[in-house]
């Protein structure tokens, strides 16, 4: 394995050369370069960049800028173990949580793939003895319903996650295990609400911190076991509904008060938990453990494929070098994620929380500042809705926004209709193929109220169908190209240092010491 | 009424001025300030934007734009039925569904206050019939049940609205009337998972489309009762479940497939319809009569304060205005809504669909191009979830976004409990007193990685409780908000003729016509 040197992307020759050449005249995108701009992330899902307006010539040359950042020689040195997050001085395992990608990491992190796969084997024992009726509610009842307490990474990845497979479970032969609920927020009307919709004696409660002191969490399982507690259900005990999933050292793993825990450690980051015992527990329970299988297995195949030193057949650093291109040579300041499935309506909530907290930075890895743009805005809905919405400013609006669509062949719960000639999934199809090339090619009209400049640039994520497998390699995909960035930033994607100032404050405040601006805020919201 | 003149902001002679002023150095807002930078909209709401560091100087300069730019005079215009909306010639009556604002209306649209009003009882009378049980399912049971099919405005502020208000309605003595579910994609999995979770016995269908011939809508029609006929329940008439909400000359007005109909008019832009039988004939059925009318009371009440002639005391006008300095001037691309309040969970969605459909454009009002910029990015997600995830890049990311955050002294449900010597919800508004602080104060750390350079502007439209009052007014104070910007950038935030253009291309491929590039990606999405 190559040995790294971290560089700015501002020091960067390649980068200065990428300068240099023309831009592209963001020429409407070409019937033959639909079916050669494309590259496979699986064997099922395809990421193609053909509308990008990304010339051969760029191309090269973002190829060089890979090439001079050692992205693939840092990955590798990620998998096998380095010190990647600089701050924290940790290594970086997330990937090791559905696969081994580097014999070496044996050596230098020797157990820890091990571990991860025994928390695995350990939740589906689990989930097993609970879909089994082996362990019950305090009451006797069976449990038929679970419910994640958890905020930030330990909620927004697990959530999209669950309602993207929702119904893939719902169709399956096995059918949906359990249903899931989710608590996050600390406005006590997330937990009040959730609590209403509930019965506490088939509930199962997963509380899921790392660090074992989360605020909100640790109040919304107080909330929870008091909302029990009003209930007054005949021997109904509370922390018998309870699962932990927190670090070995963390206070909640020594805790008598939990049915049983199970454990993820600093190696990996909440954002990119989903794929730890962080997303496994609540999936492996309400999904079952044949779909989480698949799921992790996908995600390990879109790791392999982010190894490829060819960027022409690595999808996630060919995402990840146009997304340089945009934000740091034509200036754009956001990128918006448009799913043509109802089934990610919380995915974009997830890439949004993945990609701003790991790139939004402003200093180096070495904590030096740099002079050049991070992380962009990243926002988005499922299509069509967003066509009704917000696609307004995307065609028309006086900033261009770069935007990844996402789409598949055949639905999810494979119930359709043929109305006016065309099933829904037909014409959700159709309306997603029409604003791709509504967007780079434009349109003239007299009216300059109903032209259209065109030039917009898109790529687009495609599969057969949104299976747990496709899921994962989509997840891993973005993953590993906000890594890329970050690599490619010379930045540390996998600290968080910019949360510490607020919950500081907001700590001062709730102990009684506020003064200043700080008081008066306080003091009109009656904290 | 005065007579206005349209001019671009950039022949504004106030605007020039305003250019040369030395920016504000983005002080930590000081104590002092928080007491007096603020606006009351109604007796419960107030904006205050003491962190926005906008000094007494710029205050007055931009009061001098909204001079010039006569935003007061065509409000005025607007309420008094001039044809405002100069794209499609129409006049721009959202305003009044809610309340009369301008006697001389009555001569100009004569009739029209009546209209709106009468669809309001109209639907009062049938909501109640339908919850005394008069109006019953088709097999003879009490509807529980109601779900709008409509897309885009006719989806996102009636869900958002319902969403914000369940929890309120549930708290009340009355009680919530009615379960309401959306569909709105055209993505089959949408239909059939709602549908999924229904009786079709006890659940009324609204067809919402004002021109009776969206897409996804009629399709959505289509499946719900197809998926009515495939339960195969005896006596089950499906159109026996159905009312629309529609323009009197649209087809579904005259069709006798519904149970009754209810009407809007040309002069109610979709994303504006929340207030009028688009949003009423959901929310009244599932709310109940008067908490309606309180909305639409409070809605009101944030109309009358937006016609304030002084600045100072008109907080939409305000907001505006230190929206258009931060684009214009200072440069910044996008705007993040942060409500602390679960109950405002889709809330963001629909003012990204209000200000981004509004004012996403690159022509004035008479459809020459302009040469600034118009609508920002609009996103946001609630407190605190988001501080787990997007913050991190609003604290320190290499580009400013400026916040909106929005607080309610209570918590709606007024369920809680008490954990460390603190309620649920004063760790909420501690979180949300602490971000304020945090993104002006900064904070400076010998560890650049620590360090928060602060400067990062933020306002605070808050109340003592998200009450049906409150919410009315803070849909309107942003939909004036916008209405204002409009004005000051000269352009027509009433059309959307963005969204055209993708329509056409998907009617093309769907009737067979595809060629070149469009067909390649229909290809390849199995069009």
């Amino acid at each position: 394995m190559k040995s790294v040197t971290w560089n700015n992307l501002s020091n960067s020759r390649s980068f200065a050369r990428l300068r240099t050449l023309p831009r592209p005249q963001q020429k409407p995108v070409e019937s033959a370069a639909v079916g050669e701009q494309e590259i496979p992330i699986t064997d099922a899902l395809r990421y193609n960049y053909a509308a990008k307006g990304v010339t051969t010539e760029i191309e090269h040359a973002l190829a060089a800028v890979a090439e001079e950042q050692q992205c693939i020689d840092k990955f590798e040195a990620l998998a096998a173990g380095e010190v990647i997050n600089s701050g924290e001085q940790r290594m970086v395992l997330h990937h090791l949580t559905r696969g081994q990608l580097m014999q070496s990491l044996l050596e230098s992190a020797d157990g820890l793939a091990q571990f991860y796969d025994q928390q695995h084997r350990r939740v589906a024992d689990f989930a097993s003895a609970v879909h089994q009726g082996r362990i019950k509610g305090s009451t006797g009842k069976p449990f038929d319903t679970v419910v994640q307490i958890g905020i930030g990474g330990s909620d927004l990845g697990p959530r999209a996650i669950y309602l993207a497979l929702k119904n893939y479970a719902l169709a399956s032969a096995e059918g949906l295990k359990m249903r899931a609920h989710f608590i996050s927020n600390v406005d006590p009307d997330d937990a009040a609400e959730v609590m209403s919709q509930l019965d506490p004696q088939t509930t199962l409660f997963i509380l899921v911190s790392k660090s074992g002191t989360t605020q909100e969490t640790l109040t919304n399982e107080a909330f929870v076991v008091e909302l029990m507690q009003r209930a007054k259900i005949a021997g109904l005990q509370p922390h018998k509904h309870m699962i932990a999933v927190t670090s070995q050292t963390s206070p909640l793993a020594s805790s008598d008060s939990y049915l049983d825990a199970f454990f993820i450690d600093d190696y990996i980051g909440g954002r990119y938990s989903s794929t730890s015992a962080v997303g496994s527990t609540i999936l492996t329970l309400a999904l079952g453990e044949r779909i989480v299988a698949e799921f992790l297995r996908g995600a390990h195949d879109a790791d392999r494929s982010a190894l490829n030193r060819n960027v022409r057949s690595n999808a996630a650093l060919m995402d990840a070098l146009i997304g340089i291109y945009e934000r740091n040579i034509l200036g754009y300041p956001a990128t918006a994620v448009l799913p043509y499935s109802q089934a990610l309506s919380r995915f974009p909530a997830h890439l949004q929380q993945l990609d701003m907290e790991s790139n939004g930075k402003s200093v180096n890895r070495y904590g030096k500042a740099i002079d050049y743009s991070t992380g962009p805005i990243i926002f988005g809905e499922p299509g069509t809705n967003g066509q009704h919405s917000f696609y307004q400013l995307l065609h028309q609006g006086t900033n261009i926004v770069p935007l990844q669509f996402i789409g598949f062949q055949s639905s999810q719960l494979q119930t359709d209709i043929t109305v006016d000639g065309s099933t829904s999934q037909s014409k959700l199809n159709a309306n997603l193929a029409a604003q791709i090339v509504a967007f780079s090619h434009g349109k003239s009209d007299a009216d300059p109220n109903k032209s259209f400049s065109g030039g917009r640039p898109s790529s687009l994520l495609y599969a057969e169908r949104l299976t747990p497998h496709t899921l994962g390699a989509l997840l891993a995909h973005y993953e590993n190209k906000v890594m890329f960035q970050g690599f490619l930033w010379n930045i540390n994607s996998f600290d968080q240092e910019g949360v510490q100032l607020g919950k500081l404050l907001a700590k001062q405040l709730l102990s009684g010491h506020a003064d200043g601006a700080l008081g008066a805020y306080a003091s009109m919201l009656q904290v």
